[in-house]
């Protein structure tokens, strides 16, 4: 068990073009379950897979319990447990210091660029880079659960 | 992933007192999830914990995916995220060959006993104790996912 703490701001598509990722991954994810209380999710990430159970969001933190599972059941989960899955590239940018997610939809969500910090404590400080804008931590529409139920296309 | 295909038989406490079981376990369960589309299942069972997926029952067939996890997170998992959890004894018999597995369940199920037997195949045979009762593979009532909603002591 571990609790997750981040925050996460859009993305402009014009921003986000000149910014340089370390790397990036394909993702793949789908929803066992969508309710916000302990949301469960399935999710191929490159060549790993894993299951994740969330609890509630309070303020920027929320529960996390995360177990890695072959990508063959990840897959055969996805198909046959799993509607309306989501895909995106998450790209990791170094600023200041901190490694940054920033996940760039495709599918029913393309357009969307949502970028995230993970930290390890409520209080630790950052600083914004220039390509991001609003603070969208609070904003349950851009929960990836519930992107999976309303699809950025669909707003 | 695998499938099970397990078939189900009451078993009345007169007739359980005189079977000898060659070890039992205890078993504490919960569950994420009931939908009987996809049943998410939290147990611990001794000294292992494991987190359960189990697809729609066809006949006595079922998809299974299960994945060990630590016992510790099993217990924060089921304190956490379950309600209505199912406590009972796991007692192993040897009859004929094959080996049966028979819950005594506690708490707000107290007085049901539930032997099972899991085959390799739908066509496999196998004969019947005579300490277990009625065949209830198809009864809903029975899985464990609805007595952790409807308990036994409320039938």
């Amino acid at each position: 068990m571990a609790v997750e703490i981040e925050h996460k701001y859009l993305v402009e598509v014009e921003d986000w073009n000149n910014v340089v990722a370390v790397k990036n991954v394909q993702i793949r994810q789908g929803y066992l379950q969508t309710d916000p209380n302990k949301t469960i999710r399935v999710r191929t990430k490159g060549n790993q897979a894993y299951i994740t159970i969330k609890g509630k969001s309070v303020g920027a933190s929320r529960l996390e319990f995360e177990y890695e599972i072959p990508v063959a059941d990840a897959n055969e989960l996805l198909d046959k447990f799993c509607s309306n899955l989501i895909e995106k590239v998450r790209h990791y940018v170094i600023h200041d210091g901190k490694t940054w997610e920033v996940d760039v939809f495709t599918g029913l969500n393309a357009g969307l660029i949502v970028a995230e910090i993970e930290l390890n404590n409520e209080d630790e400080t950052y600083t914004l880079p220039n390509w991001v804008g609003d603070n969208v931590t609070s904003e349950v529409k851009y929960a990836n659960s519930n992107l999976s139920v309303t699809p950025f296309s669909k707003w």
